[in-house]
Parts: C-alpha cells; sequence; structure tokens
C-alpha cells in the first residue's frame, strides 16, 4: 500500500468469504464509489466456483463503468494466498449450510418456541456460535500468521461471539463487529422528524446518537439534530404509532424484505417501556426478550407485525442470487453499482488517515459501557483514525434495560467458554438460561441434544 | 452500656416488631445462654398487646431459670422510645398482613405461576418489597434520629432490598442482614461427611465455608473440613441422591416443618449442574430459577421434592403461637430456652468487642463480589469485631450462576429505584423480567396490577 | 438561538473576565471567521472598563472587515446579565492580581524553588486553586441559576481544579476544559516529519493523535500521520536534537515569547526516558517533574534551553496590551483579525451540530484513563457533536510516568478538598507533598503560611 | 500430614533460607510452644554448615524442653530436597551478602540520601528488589513444581515485590508476606491507654484495628478496645509527647534495640498531620517519605528519635549470632524458647482448619483497597482458615496519604517489571522518581550505576 495525492493505492483487501452474494456485491459498489481507494480484493471461500464468480463479475466494473476502475478482484484457493499482507480483512461466511440453520431455527418450533432470525441469541445463535467459532479461531490464528498488523472487519453473526473469539484468540487483533442496525433507526428518526416537525432533507448523518448495548439489541440514548433533542418526538411518534405500527406497505412492496419487514411496534413498545431507543429491527429486539411478549406463536407474531423469516425461504434466495451469480459473471446481466449504505469502506478509509470517522461498532469493552463486564464485545460509537479505533464513552446500560442485557452477555460468555473449552456444558448452561427457553430441564436437554446432532458434523471437536 | 470484667452491662436492644413470636423467642432464649452480655430489650410492636406478652415473657425467665437473670424485657408504645440511645435495633417485622401475603403468593397461581415461599424475589417477593420498603425508610430516618451510632440487624424480607433501603436512606447507618440458611447447608455437609467419610461429631463451626451471592440464592465456593476438601465428598452425596433426595423423613417428623421440608433434590440438581454448592433451602433456590424448572406445578413441586408453602398455614400457625403467646404471658406454660442457631447475638457481642467472629452476612458490595455491582446488597463472610463489620473478598460468581444472579439483582434494583421515587413503574420492569414470570405482556399488566390492588391499603405513597 | 440553512443565528456567549486581552481578542478573530455562527457576546469582566473596551473593539470589527459582521459584543454590569439564557459561556479570569501571582511564582524563590509558570501546579499552582476555585464555585451555582443548560468551555488555569469544581459544585454542568499544548506538539511532529522525512505541507489536522494524561502533563501515547507511525521518526528526532534543543532561534525572534520559549530538550528528554511523547511546553512539563531535574537553578534552567517566566513581565506586558486595548477601542489602532490556533469556536460548532469535531479536552475521569482514578479531570481526546462531549477511551497511563502523574493528581484532589471544605490543612498536605518541594516540614511550613499571607485578600472564606 | 484428636500431625514444613539466625530460631520457638502441631522441619540454605547448626539446635530442645518434643529439624543439601511435598513454606532470605546490602544503604550517603533501614524502598530497596526478586522467580517455580498446593510464608523484605513475584510468576501460589511491625503499633495503643485512661493488662489481641496500606507504610484507621473509641486517646498522646517522644529510655536498655530503636515522633507527627495512626516503625515510615522531612541528615534523624541502621552493626550483630549458633549447636549454650510474637505459626494452625485468625498479611489487591491499583501487593487484615486465606475489605487509604503511597506503589510496579524483563531501564525509572532522591538527573545516573557495580555479581540475568 501507498499513498499517492491524497489515495491509498495498491491496498490489499482479503474477503473470507469471497463467494458470498449480498455482502460482497455491496463491497464492489461501495468500494468502486470510493475513488480515493484503489487496489485488489482477494477473494477466498470454501465455494472456489463461487468466489471465482465474484471475481468475475467485480473485474467487469471497469467495462461498464470505466470511472470505476480502482479495483481489481481475484479469486484465491487457500485463506493464506488472500491473507498474505493484506491491509484488511473481511470475514462474511456462512457457517455449516442452510441444513444446520434450518434446525437452529426451527427445531425449536415444536416446543413452541419461535425464533424471528435465529443467528444471533436465543437457541438457535448459541448452537450458531459452537459451529461459527471454532472457525473464527482458526482465522484469528492465521490473521496472525499472516497479516498481523490488517484491521479486521467482521460481518458474520453471532456478531458479539465471533468478536470476542477473535480477540480472545488473538488478543493483539485489531478487528472491529460491524451492523447497520442502528441507520435504519436512524431512517426511522427522520421519518419520525419529517412527519411530526416537518423539518425534510435529512440523512443519516444529521442525526446524532449516542449508542449502547450489545449488537442487535442496541439502544440510543440520545438523539440529536442540532439542537434538537429528538426524544420528545420520537415518543410521540410512538404513541401515534403503537397500535398500528409504521411503514409496513412500503417496505412490503420490496419483495427481499418480504421477511425482513417490521412495522416497528416492538420497537415503539421498548421505547414506551423503557424510555431508550431500541436501535435494531424488530426481529432482532423481539429476541432478547422473553418469548412470551412478543414471539409466544406466529399469530402473535403477526399481530405486532413483523415476521419469523424461514431458512426455505433464505434457501429460495439464494438460488435466485446464485443464478444471477452466474448471469453477472458471464456477462449476461450487468452488475448494478448503487452504495449500500454500510460503513466498511468508510471505515478503511479512515483507518488508512484519510478522513475521520465516528460510527457504532462492536468492540471488546474496555470501560465505554461501564455497567457491562470488561472484555465483553459491546456495542458504542468509536472514533476511526489512522491505524486507529477507540471506543467513545457510552454511559450505563439504563437501569430497566440492565437485565435482559446482562443475561445475555453472560450467555454469550457462555458460549466463548464451551468454544474455548470445547466443552458443551458451559453452553448448556447458557441454554437453559435463555430468556426465550420457558421449558422445563430436560424438554432443554432432549432439545439441545436435538439441535446438537442436527448439526455435528460442524462439531467434531468439542467433548461430547 | 458499660464493661465489667470483659462482660458489657446496660446493654440496650430494640426490638422493632417486639411482638413476634419466632424470631423474638429465639432472641430471649439466646440472650439468656449469653452470659457475658446483660440489659434491656425494649420491644416495640404495632401490636403492642403481643410485644407486652413478649415482655412477661421475657421477664419470667428468671423464674423459671435463675441463672439466666441477665436481661429485662420493655414494650414501649412508640417505635422512638425503644430507639432512644440503643446500642442495638432487631428488625424484624411483618410487613402488612397475612392477607396482602396471601396475595402475593397465591395470585400468581392461577396464571400458572407458583411460589414456595413468596417473600424474597418472585412476583411476590416485588409486591411485598413495595410494601415494605418504605416501612424501612421510615426506620432509617428514625434509627438516624435517635441512635445514630447503633448496630441494626435485620431478620425481614426481602431481606436483600431492606437492607438496600436502610443503606440508601441513612448511608452511615450500621446495619447487617442475617439469614441462617447457610447454617443449614452446613447440616448437610456435615451428614454427608459422616455417611460418606465415617466422621462423627463435627459442628457448623468446622465446617469453613466460603460464602457468595445474594440471599437466599446463596452459594459456597469452598468448603474445607480441616484439610479435607468436601467438594469430592459433596459430589459423591449428590449423585447418590440425586434423584431420592435425602433427609425427607426426619424433617417431616416435626410438624413445624411440614410445609418447610425439602429433601434438597433441587440443592443436588444444581451443584451437579453448576458445580457450587447452592447455600439455602430447595424453597428458596427454586424461585431464583426459570418457573419451568423445578417449580412448572404442584405435581412437579412435589416431584423435586419440596413445598410450597400456603398462607393459609402460616395463619394457622399464627393462631397457635399467639395462644401459646398468652399461655406463656400469663404463666399457663412455662418458656422452653433452646440455642436457636442464629447469630445475632454472636453478633452483638462480636461488636461490642468480646469475642470475634466470622460469619455470612448481607452487607453492600464494597467489592466483595467484583462481578456484581457495587452498592447492590451481597451476602458472602465478613469479620464481626469491636464496633466494626468488614466483609471478607468472596471472589467472582461462577460464570454458569451469574446470568441468573443478576439478572435478580438488576430486579432489586428496580424495586428500590421504585420505592425510592415512589414510582411503580420501575417495579412493573422488574415484573415483567421476573425469572419465573412466563406470562405476556398484557397478562402481566392484569396480574400486576390485581396483586398492587390487593395490597393498596399499604402502598398509599406511590404514584398510579 | 435558531437555525437558518446550516447556519446558527443569535447565538448568545457569555465571557466572563470579558476584559481580558489575549483571549478575549483569539476568541473575536476566530468567531469573525466562522461564518456558520452569528449573535452576540456579553462580556463581563470585575473591571468594567476592560469589557467596555472589548464591546467598542469586536463592535468595530465590521467597519475594518464588512464580511465579518457576523457578532455583536456587549459589556454587561453583571455576570447574571451576561449568563441570562446563555447557549455558551467562556471562563477565562485573572484570580487576583499579578501581585498574587508574584508571590505564587517567586516566592518559593528564596528557598531555592523555581517555577517556570506558577500557575497550574507546584507551590504556586496550589496556591492560585485556593484562590481560584471558590470563584468557580459561585460561577457554577450562577450557571445552574441563569443557563443550566449552556456549554462552558474553561480557559482559567489551574485548568484541572477549575473544572473539577464546576463538576463538583453543580454536577450537571456541561462544562469543558480546553487548552491548546497539545497543538504546539503537533507542530513539532510536523517538523519532524518535514526534516527527517521531507513530508511536507501537513497541519495539525493530519497528525491523528492518542491524548491521554492530565492538563500541562499531557502525552501522546500514538502518533500517526496517515499510514505512517510517527514514534521512531520522533524518536530519531529527539536523538538528533537532546543535546543542542531544536527551534530556539525561531521562537526567539518573537518578542512575545521571549519567556515562553522552549527549546523542546525537556520533552526530547523525557520521551526518551519514557518512550511517550510530553505534550505541553517545556516550562510546563518541568513542574510536574522534581525540581532537581530541569530546575534546580536559573543555570541549570537555561542549560535545558527554556525560561522561567518572571511576573514582573507580565505585569509589562499588560501594560502593553492595555495601551494596545486602548487604542483599538478608540479606533487609533485597527484589530487585527488572525485565526487564533485555539479550538473554542469549532467546537461551539459542534456542539450546535453543524460539524463534528475530535480534539483534545479536560473532562471528569468516567473511565476514559483507567488507571486514574474516576471522577478527577483527565485530558483526553472527545468526540464533540450535538449538544454533546464524549471522551474517547485513551488507555492506561503508561508505567514509569504513572507515578508522576498521579501524585499530582492526589494532590489536586486535595486542594479541591480544601476548598470545599474551607479549610487549608488539605492544601497543605499537597504543598509538602509537591514533588518540587524539597524543603523540611518547618521550612514548609514557613513558606505556606507566607504565601497564604500574600494572597490572604482572596481567602477569607477559609478557616485558619 | 494427618490429623489426630485435633491436632496436626506429620506437619511438613520447608525453611527456605534455614540457615537464618533470628527468623529461625523465633519460629523454632513458636513451633514448641503450639503442641497442636508436630512434624518436621527441612532446612535449606546456601550456607549449608548454617542449616545444620539449626538442625542440631533444633533437635536438642526436647532434650531441654522434655515437653517440646512436637518438631524434628533436618538440613538439606537441595532447596528440592526441602520442597517436595511440602505442606508449608517459609522463605526468609538475605539477597547476597552484607556488603552488597552496605552499598544499598550506604553509597548513596555521600549524595546526601540517607537511610534508616535501605531493605523496603528507597534507593537502596529498589537495588535489593533488583538482587532478591530473580532468586524468588526461581523459588515460585520451584514451589509449582515440587509442592503446588504448599502454603507459602514469606519474611524477606523487600516484602512486596517479593511477594508480587511469587504470584506473578506462579499465579496459583498460596503465598502470604508477614511482618510485625503492626504489632508494635498495638503495643503503643496500649501503652497510651494505660496512661491515659488507666486501663491495664491490655494485649495485643484486645486492640482490635483495620489495618490499610503498603508494607512498612501501613495505617490503621480504625482502633477499638471493646466500645472505646481509640483514636482521641492516641491523639491526646500524640500532643502530649510530640516533641519528646516516647519510649527511647526503655527501648535503649536493650542493646539490640540500639539501632532500632524509635521514640515514635515521626509515627506522632504523622498522626497529628495525617489523622491515621501510622503503624511501622519510625525507621520504616521515614522513608516513604521526601528525604527532607526526617531523614535530611544524621543529625535530623537524631531529632526526630530515631537511628540510622548502619550495616556494620548487622555485621557484627551476625558475627555474635554465628558465635552463639555454634555454641547451642555443641550444646554448650541451651537454646532458650521464648514466645517471638510472630504470627507464622498461628497462620499455619489457621491453615490446617484448627483455629480461624484475623491477622494483617500482604496479599495482591483484589478490592480489598479499592484506591491501589487490582493486582498490586498490599497490607490489609485477612481471615485464615483452613486452606484458606481471604483479605478483609479494608477501605480506601486517606486522601493525603494516598499521594505517598501510590508513588511507591508504582515503584515497586517498576522494578517487578524490571526484573520480569530482565531490563533495568524501568528500575531507573522507579529510582529517580523515589521520594527521598533529591539530585539531578545525571547524579542519579552515576548513582544508580555505582549501586548496580557494587551489587553485580547477583545481577547477571539483566541485559546493562
Amino acid at each position: 500500500m501507498r499513498y499517492c495525492n491524497n489515495r491509498a493505492e495498491d491496498v490489499k483487501i482479503a474477503y473470507i468469504g469471497g463467494g458470498s452474494r449480498g455482502w460482497a456485491w455491496n463491497l464492489m459498489s461501495d468500494l468502486a464509489l470510493e475513488q480515493s481507494l484503489s487496489g485488489t480484493v482477494y477473494l477466498y471461500d470454501i465455494d472456489y466456483h463461487a468466489a471465482k464468480n465474484n471475481e468475475l463479475i467485480g473485474n467487469k466494473i471497469p467495462k461498464y463503468y470505466p470511472e470505476y476502475d480502482n479495483f481489481t478482484y481475484k479469486a484465491t484457493e487457500t485463506a493464506a494466498e488472500a491473507l498474505q499482507d493484506a491491509d484488511f480483512v473481511v470475514l462474511s461466511i456462512l457457517p455449516g449450510t442452510f441444513d444446520e440453520m434450518e434446525s437452529d431455527v426451527h427445531a425449536p418450533e415444536k416446543y413452541g418456541i419461535y425464533q424471528a432470525v435465529g443467528d444471533t441469541v436465543g437457541l438457535g445463535g448459541i448452537i450458531r456460535g459452537l459451529r461459527t467459532l471454532p472457525i473464527y479461531e482458526e482465522y484469528a490464528l492465521l490473521i496472525k500468521k499472516y497479516c498481523p498488523n490488517a484491521w479486521v472487519i467482521n460481518y458474520t453473526n453471532p456478531m458479539t461471539t465471533c468478536v470476542d473469539i477473535l480477540y480472545k484468540t488473538f488478543p493483539e487483533i485489531k478487528a472491529v463487529g460491524c451492523c447497520h442496525e442502528v441507520f435504519g433507526t436512524q431512517d426511522v428518526l427522520i421519518t419520525a422528524l419529517e412527519e411530526l416537525r416537518g423539518i425534510t432533507g435529512l440523512t443519516r448523518d444529521d442525526i446524532k446518537v449516542n449508542v449502547i448495548g450489545i449488537n442487535h439489541f442496541t439502544w440510543l440514548t440520545e438523539a440529536k439534530y442540532k439542537n434538537i433533542d429528538i426524544f420528545p418526538v420520537y415518543k410521540e411518534f410512538c404513541e401515534k404509532y403503537k397500535t398500528t405500527g409504521h411503514g409496513k406497505e412500503k417496505e412490503a412492496e420490496n419483495w427481499m424484505n418480504r421477511f425482513f419487514k417490521g412495522n416497528q411496534r416492538v420497537k415503539f413498545d421498548l421505547f414506551l417501556r423503557y424510555g431508550a431507543i431500541a436501535a435494531a429491527g424488530d426481529r432482532h429486539l423481539a429476541e432478547f426478550c422473553p418469548g412470551s411478549w412478543y414471539m409466544k406463536n406466529p399469530e402473535s407474531v403477526a399481530e405486532w407485525g413483523f415476521s419469523l423469516t424461514p431458512v426455505s425461504w433464505r434457501k429460495d434466495r439464494t438460488k435466485e442470487l446464485m443464478a444471477q451469480s452466474e448471469r453477472m459473471a458471464s456477462g449476461e446481466e450487468r452488475f448494478e453499482i448503487t452504495p449500500s449504505g454500510e460503513k466498511g469502506v468508510a471505515q478503511m478509509k479512515a483507518l488508512l488517515g484519510l478522513e475521520d470517522l465516528i460510527t457504532n461498532v462492536n468492540l471488546p469493552n474496555r470501560g465505554q459501557i461501564p455497567n457491562l463486564p470488561l472484555g465483553a464485545v459491546v456495542e458504542t460509537n468509536a472514533v476511526f483514525t489512522a491505524d486507529s479505533v477507540t471506543p467513545v464513552f457510552a454511559g450505563e446500560i439504563p437501569a430497566p434495560i440492565l437485565g435482559l442485557t446482562s443475561r445475555t452477555v453472560e450467555n454469550q460468555q457462555l458460549v466463548v467458554k464451551a468454544v474455548i473449552d470445547k466443552d458443551l456444558k458451559p453452553a448448556f448452561s447458557a441454554f437453559i438460561n435463555e430468556v426465550s427457553n420457558h421449558l422445563d430441564l430436560e424438554d432443554s436437554k432432549k432439545l439441545f441434544n436435538e439441535m446438537i446432532e442436527n448439526t455435528k458434523e460442524y462439531l467434531g471437536m468439542y467433548q461430547f
């Protein structure tokens, strides 16, 4: 990497999971649009063909958009090749297949436990963690070996424990976990300001927020637009829409969002109860609350205005994307460049010293949230500048939210412990302590065993 | 108070709730047996007649036992009179009547929520706290006014929040909360040593333990007899009795224990799962765990070998004790002196500088348990010596237990906040976060309102 | 205040000490140059004439510079008038007169204790604190009364304890302490990069630093320009100039700097010893070290290449500035607008939500420096955004510097305690614990009494 | 080891430095007097002859005192032999010889720096630490290898850093550092109670104290006898004797104390200044204060009523003791059994579960002193019980003492860092930050180099 006229050239990015569709294509768009960077993206994926397709797609960009010729793409056959001397590493993988995810999400349903996403916390999140984190231990060691000074940006879920195990395995790692859920909440605040105060033309960056919590159970304890405190506005908004919800129709238009929709009723309910702005999608938020609140059964989910995303939908969606990938790789279909709204490329630019950035990110707690344990991975704002990310002091988790939050934090730490010790016992302790788990000890044991069995191909490293 | 030949004379003890039966009689016995102290116990109770009876009973002791003439008893008509210049204050009250307790314990049953005791945590514990703590705020202020240097020993439940509000209201107060549950667990360990190792003749003081946790969800993380680590012995014991339980018959003989019995199966189950010795009765322990574990319904409670103590039993029992009180006050029945096994009098002796004592006690966390919040009231060992109680460093709550513990701690802090702010909202936040509450938000609200309504006579100070 | 097209209009700034020369004129320049703000500056000073002069000077700006007509100036006869509903409060006062400062700085000389500045720490800093902080207590209360939501920017020394007492007196205050010393160090790093690496054209904002410490004993533990780690460059620079120093001549040209000069030898020596970049002027840094190191006597000060600023110089300088003030007020001399390099106006702009800013600032420690006490005022980077300043996590003070730092922190806390309790005893404890004080207890007492006597007109509130 | 009728038999004690005179003989006396223990003491010393003498002396005890036949003594040729399967390890060594100590103590004198003891802190303490701690690293590893479950009792100075390095090297070690200085202070309090209140017949155990600080700079923040607060009594005592001192004559009678004497004037002065009872001998206390306070020169030391103990005295004394050792080993002189006043044997008894003990001890800070760094070795009370030592919460170091204390703590941590890294640089950082060091940087460097040179035979492991 070198600098030339306030541009960073020859930047080397390793993309682990480089055969992915959504995330990789987002990155390609954002890199094309960021003309202060140029270089090469090395794509590694256990599905080499998928990575190769992305190489072909990425390298066609300058053909369609001659002004966007700043990055070259290259699929690699080994992770080592991709990582060697990388400036940045992007981690975005699917641990196992959608078959295992199907078990994570749907196996508990016959016991009356429903999950909207099933990849973060809850019973599915725990099992997914057991499957994912050993892979992350390996990547941490590869990064230590091949590019110890690289900045690592993680997108994989379960975000919190993935970032945690990277730091536990290679404590000097320079890793952050990125998530866009807060941005969507900023959009809701913009809508409220527009609808109730007639303020128009705002963008997310105009909404200054204090972010606090853990990934997908993140909260805003301050939100300002210039000298306007947005909290009273949002309160009005919540009161107005608490029973009907807001925004469903618009989102429903987009077929892609069919199962990601949500009309914010959970968010509004949480605000009116706790006085802080829940800053993630309703599907995620509901998973951190007792199952009886928002996900007692599919009917109550529908009433609360969000969806349980079936894994079958993900499978179908993937087939469509794979077909699209083939079409774009072959040149049959043109790759469309659109800004993704993600912050990954802006973070790279900041880390290269080109422009400071303040954004929310997942990092080990060094005191930014004083009433969560030191070392636990938490989500707050951080300052990104030349080769440096430092968390901003976020304050305390508000008292009524602390119980729900700390319980999940402690479960996450048990999962990490299970992975480090390769011992399922702490994982089961987390499983029975999950807020959504209303089973007795016997049924819990049966379900745990069943879910473990379903994903056992990926759990060979544990003592059973 | 003055010293004479290593005895403390003219000690003044104020007993608030001095008309009580069990606790007051225990104290009378223990004081009689402790010949290094002498003085007067001032008995104040909102039921003056009950206090007066205890005055009569106490003052008859020297008649039956001429060697035990060290204390005089005196009922007072005001708390101020009892507290004025007291050296010690004993707090042991019933907040409201058993009618309110009946609601605390049994109102949730029609929603399928069962409680074994209902006075500590859980839905009943929260409501009881709302009723009790405002009374404790008043006593804290009276103590500040009449006897700021007195040592205050609390026996009332909910222990944790009672002690907490004393310190929050009068931060310089010298108060401790005492509970005998750990002692019973030491007895279980003695039994295990006897049965499995043939060691006989042990007393509780031979079993050296590290106590950690919160009241009624207390744990032993070390237990030694001389150089014997008791943990492996206890593990063997738990394995042996995990399905049958241990000790039921013996306890069942004692009618008084009919509804306090427990065959330790919960205790054994928790040890085998978590590796630490749960050090409270099964009825208490079960209330800190998800309702589905040990109290799904009366049948599962029976299977786990313990009982749900009905408040009707308490009412009957009280009638019997009241009758006995009249008989003893009139001289018809003789007051029997037996050591209670409580530590209150030994604590007084230590605080008077006569003999150091190490015992477990409830105190604000100053760091004795580093992974619980500072200021939260916790239970650990402490050193009692001349005019001083200092907690002993207990270490961290073991990881798998932390989730259950911290969740309750946070609920307790919400209840204290509700009382200080005289605002029921934080109390409802605790109510829906209770580990035993599997209701949806609507039912939770209904039940909360009903329980509040049932005890509203004592809740006039809150904003509704 | 209101917004109009991304400008903030009608901003109300209260300037306490508004008759000052240097600081007030800096602010006038910076405000004129910041066209996204407009409004009124209310100037309050115990010397009303001086404030009035500044009103006249400020209001002449649009005459000379018609493009800079954004601010109006108004002298007030009371502080209340200036503070009423202010959006910002600037505090920049001289506590007492230069006669008292003369005692602070020079009285210790006859005991062989020399001070380069004497306004921050050391014997002079302690006495100055005793004189200044009671005034700050009053201002904190006035701010609470007249403009509790204003942002308060302090420039007065002793910076640390001034900010501390503001928070101790009115805990909800929104106050920051600003100091430019770090900026000067960024300039040194620019010079090093230019001289040793040939990199030209850099500005301070290009040098990304992690700031940590206490005011005037501030350190950089990271310094980056793009992907260049500046530490090795600076090490080379320090080695090269450790005996000769660097930059004296250039500065000496400027008569104003005659007594502020410094050839960085102290800074270089500290870096080579401790491995962190001391980020304040040598005159300040030397005062935090044992007197024997850099200020044994005037000769050793000269050898180390810096100056002991005599208060007589300050008196002379003030006379000149007063004359200049009269000339500018009368229109005889034109007020020159030049950017001051201070960050105060940029901070205001950020706090108004117009542009985020990351800069170093003095704030109570909420964990940004984990190995200094919570609550102590420390200097680190912070994020300034709409109505919000949050410290950035700075890490730990490096081990070999911690001893010197924590000792001063503890002395500062003793001074604050002395002021709050109006008791000179803790101040004397600080006095004898000062790193520069090599006197025996008797001489310390004599000197303390003498210095107190010299400033006693301002110490009427203390018990002697 | 085994138990028999509440006695512990076959206890194995390893005494490292087992050829010592004072400490070993003290232990022999105390063991003989403690009839609830029996077993063998293995004596290892680099001077085998000295250890052998002690074997002979110890084994003669039953001859003179048939009732004291509980322990056997055995000199070993290797440390391993002594340590193998030990129940207890006593560490009490002289690092290097008195020649090196002569340099530690007296080399600084020609620069005007005086030291009363020179083995704890100060310039001598630092150099002694560099010499001692590498030996302790080796012993920590030997203990890990040969007796990982043994309890280790350290008597060697510098106490704090010796205990620290044991824990840093083998974190699971069960080690405590014991010091008798507090006991002497309890004697002073007894004297005050007797003289001013007429209370007679007290023993140390009657004086209940809260101990806080670091070894040899330890303080009492509470002291009670029954319900009497001793602080006002001690204040009266200090006022009475602040100029004359107290107790010199009596101590001077004892030739052994000629150079250990002290008339408490330093202790009284510190109390009157700081309001806490300094609980170590004046010779030690003075070393933690600026040199100008109590040790400006030999005259001021004399005026303050204590002594600078010359190492030549130690040499002479050792010769006498060696001669006595020979006489006792040969049977020419009888070994006299007298209780030493040390707590080591009582600690062993408590650790064996025979009788609980509360006493002050040096342990890593786990929160017992919240305003000193976690992990730093501090001195507070602790509870000794079966196989367990847990510190008692001591509270915060009082504000005016914190500056002196934390500065030393930080120096001690630098010395430990120097030893772990085998790098003299941090040691020099400590050297120039020492409170007694008034030299400029150049002289400091010269003196440091000279002192290092004088002890270089023992410093071969460091990079120079």
